[in-house]
């Protein structure tokens, strides 16, 4: 057991970070025995002063100030847990700068900045982690960077937000309209007060971001990830893809062909007998695809303090090993492999296209030409009887592989045929 | 980039050491990227002579002598791949003793002496790694030891055996019988000509006695681990777990409860609606509880040269940036924790029974009557229709949790009743 113990500065006693505290107190003797040192809190960042005396812990250990923390001699690792992009990214930065080892589980950060703040870790000579800003407790990050390091990833399929997989699991389940899942998931405290990141795809862009980076080796950010969240979706959707024999999941999805990647959010229609489809509520899997592996699914809870600490003390206890062991765990220059974005309209799947349309001879036909002039193949379709009062029926067509530009465009064409009422819906299917 | 290549000594060039050939001839640069170093094969033990001109190896590689491969100075790194426990473990021992490196996928000598190999490593300060033992390429035992190290588990259910996957799978979705299911896996070369191993679950032993020696860090040898094959189970079995609701699977279980740990393999009823029970064919799937991680469950293909190369060529590419960073990757001296492997008498689960009983009044009370008596109460029973002919009739009685020995001591005793023809099987069940 190395002689002195290792020194711990915590930004952040929020939800997770009390689980983090409560782990570090409650089982130091199995922690101490991974790392080789025992695990000492020396500071605590926090502005709200009514935690102070929470969790047992010292009113001495906590500080307001940054520079406090930053500055204390026996702070060996910096783990923050503030979450959002400022002040967290300056902190992290500086702390780097300080010659602190980083744990972070803040997607948005690693999402905007890895590559900055490797280059400050790097020339520092400190390790930067945050297996716990993807999955929760799925050990996913270590993975990809050590046990399938053998590999070249050809493609990454994520259930990767709780919030929305929730929503969408209580949508098929139960029959339920969008806005009377959300407003449940909200009571049962599953999404926030103001849901937009989640719904609309942005945290899932970040934590695709955090993915797709380290599986190919090419810093993509969020700006590089297209995303469509799920409000969009309605009961109907469910029952035509149960129908059809599919799923709506929320994925994202990255996939590499030769220098060319592509990176994007938003639901799919998946085959109900695949994996990922019986993946239902606040669950995450990843889905992963190498030349030697083959496909490989990592499934566990993506959130929570209990799950998140898991990975976030996992962290801690590796950097400890390192300065035990006197060994540097500095990040290697990364990101060496060029690759370009593709850009959405070039990527090429197939598509599940709900439409409004008159219930008259001929409609189907008008419809089949304009996709067929945007070389789109159907593969299928269901037309449902028409409403008697409106004689307005409801049409579904799944494509064959199609351009998502040409598919747009013509969505577009056919929204001005006279007989097409509206275009309801578009989703697109992965098989 | 270091100076000097790292050399590899590989033992057994057949079907999973070729594709590890395969992988080192077929992306050097890559492999290099990774480990810091070059990885150059030095010298290759093979037996066989017709071999020798295969892959693409220059002659002089190989040798049918153990001596010169582990005296070769210019390898760091011994990779075993004969396969079976002897001359293996001797081989793997002697090149630890030789202050070389070892990688192994070998599951018999790890289960069977993992605690002395590790010592004779600890002593001449090597790397022993065996990634690639449990599971093929499916990242399993770094995970354990790297990313749920701050977890008490408490449980692991896993799919060890894709052979006796794929025969339950197919008597699951065809209805076969066991041996024209075993036979249609010899034809494809899922099962060897003498399945034992497989069938048996003596494989899966093996795997879950690594498995729970690094997730409970005690060595659990394949002697502590009761296994029962797949053999006895028939096509009616698995009509009766899907009428109620269960699929069948051969499952590797090992719980713990304070110091008592239980492991045993064998056929278990599964809910149908769990991930567990949706992995088909030759996958392998992991579900593993940690108090703080929750239910993880790692996924992918259990076997095959590809998959089971990708964990061999990442355990050589760990070693070879210990090597070049100067650090030891020598394993710590493990399994401090005394735990007592608690007898299959004591364990405690729910059962499946299914019995052939005379078609007369009173038999379901007889036979509940010896159940109570041992405590074992029933939480649903199916009887079926007697066969005219014979008078005969089927009946299925699920239990509650019950002890082991008292269900065994109650079969014996309801098999003595007149009314009773033949207990034909029973089958644990996990929820």
């Amino acid at each position: 057991m190395a002689a002195r113990s290792i020194g711990i500065g915590l930004m952040g006693l929020g939800v997770i970070g009390s689980g983090v505290v409560k782990v570090l107190m409650g089982k130091p003797e199995t922690l101490a025995r991974e790392a080789g040192s025992r695990l000492v809190l020396k500071k605590v960042l926090e502005q709200d002063s009514t935690k102070h005396g929470s969790m047992g812990l010292e009113p001495e250990l906590f500080t307001t100030q940054f520079a406090e923390l930053v500055n204390h001699p026996e702070v060996d690792i910096v783990v923050e847990l503030i979450g959002g992009e400022h002040p967290a990214f300056e902190y992290i930065k500086e702390a780097l700068a300080h010659g602190k080892h980083v744990v972070t589980a803040n997607k948005e950060v690693m999402a905007k900045h890895w590559s900055q703040l490797l280059a400050v870790a790097h020339q520092h000579q400190v390790s930067l982690r945050c297996e716990a800003s993807v999955g929760g407790g799925i050990p996913l990050i270590a993975p990809f960077q050590e046990d399938l390091v053998a590999n070249d990833i050809s493609a990454i399929y994520g259930i990767l937000n709780g919030t929305t997989n929730y929503i969408l699991t209580q949508m098929a389940k139960e029959g339920l309209d969008f806005s009377v899942a959300l407003k449940q998931a909200q009571e049962l405290g599953y999404a926030e007060a103001n849901p937009a990141n989640d719904i609309e795809g942005i945290d899932a862009a970040y934590k695709l971001a955090i993915l797709t980076t380290i599986a190919f080796g090419t810093e993509v950010g969020p700006e590089n990830i297209y995303h469509e969240g799920i409000s969009r979706l309605q009961a109907r959707d469910f029952r035509y893809a149960q129908e059809l024999g599919y799923a709506i999941k929320l994925l994202a999805i990255a996939k590499r062909a030769g220098d060319s990647i592509e990176a994007r959010v938003h639901p799919v229609f998946i085959p109900e007998d695949s994996l990922l489809a019986k993946v239902d509520g606040v669950y995450n899997a990843i889905h992963v695809e190498g030349d030697l592996v083959g496909k490989v699914i990592f499934y566990g809870q993506g959130a929570g303090p209990s799950a998140t600490s898991s990975a976030i003390v996992a962290d801690i206890i590796n950097i400890a090993q390192n300065i035990n062991r006197g060994t540097s765990s500095a990040p290697k220059l990364p990101f060496a492999s060029e690759r370009t974005i593709k850009p959405m309209a070039e990527i090429e799947t197939r598509y599940y296209v709900r439409m409004s349309v008159a219930d008259r001879p001929g409609v189907l036909a008008q419809i089949s030409k304009i996709l067929g002039d945007h070389s789109i193949s159907i593969s299928s379709v269901i037309q449902k009887e028409a409403d008697p009062s409106t004689q307005i029926a409801e049409i579904m067509i799944m494509t064959h592989p199609a351009n998502e530009q040409e598919v747009q465009q013509a969505l577009k064409e056919a929204e001005q045929l006279p007989v097409v009422k509206e275009i309801s819906n578009f989703v697109r299917v992965e098989a």
